[in-house]
């Protein structure tokens, strides 16, 4: 099993993040990897973006959600962003900071990759 | 305890390493963090530059410094921008390389940010 | 031993992460390190690139792979910028996916460095 978290802090890596996390999946297979997409910082801008280049990736994170990849946001980030948690699609989970997710996670022993 | 090191190389990254190193305190206490904040290539600007900006990073790198996070510069670095150890302030710590130290603390279980 | 994996996804960055790779090896010596330097994403282009910059970047590859540096391109990002396995270097080795080895390396004690 492969374990990973993917740390994405700026908006414009969000393709190349989630490009990734697919490659990651085809190459290996659904089934051996766990994975943590963890956004912080202005990343998060992307849930209170009304742009259409956001909607589709936001369609394409729901799609990782339902295989097991979690997608996590940063609550510091999103407050700063003044984005309301209300407003975030069900299948993200926050966090009070995310780099403490981060950090613990690596001591778990989930590998670290910033794209 | 979380042990990580946080690394920044870019000069534009300096505000965003240290609020990224105060969520996480805030977020878990002083106590339960061990840190290093590690500086190399261009990031290490920010010791040799008078503008006022630089003034505001510097002060924040400076109470960091008194709870317990090691702020540490590349000798490399601060070689090739022509920045004389002499003027660092005196709670940073040189190394003679930071690539050295970013990769040794990750071997002895630090996790790796790189913000 | 020092077990380190390099990642790098922007072309912008080479310079930048030959350099740490050079600065490591001067610091603790060749015998004392074990480095991968893996490319993926836009970072591939350096091997289509037919500017000067590029050639003197390869140059200085070759030199790092003859110190047991291993260079190593993903195929995913080949593909993606139409880049043939059959122009690259000999001393280039082509993974399915650069993010596999990346994290693969990590749970096998490799630390990671993104300059």
């Amino acid at each position: 099993m492969l374990k990973a978290v993917l740390h994405i802090d700026e908006p414009i890596k969000w393709q190349l993040t989630l490009a990734n996390t697919e490659n990651l999946i085809a190459d290996v297979g659904l089934e051996n990897v766990t994975l943590e997409i963890i956004a912080n910082a202005a990343a998060v801008k992307i849930f209170g973006s009304t742009e259409s280049e956001a909607a589709s990736v936001i369609e394409k994170m729901k799609a990782l959600s339902n295989h097991n990849v979690k997608i996590i946001a940063c609550r510091n980030a999103l407050r700063a962003n003044a984005i309301s948690e209300d407003t975030l699609p069900s299948y993200i989970t926050v966090v009070p900071a995310g780099i403490t997710r981060i950090i613990k996670k690596q001591s778990e022993g989930y590998s670290y990759v910033k794209p």
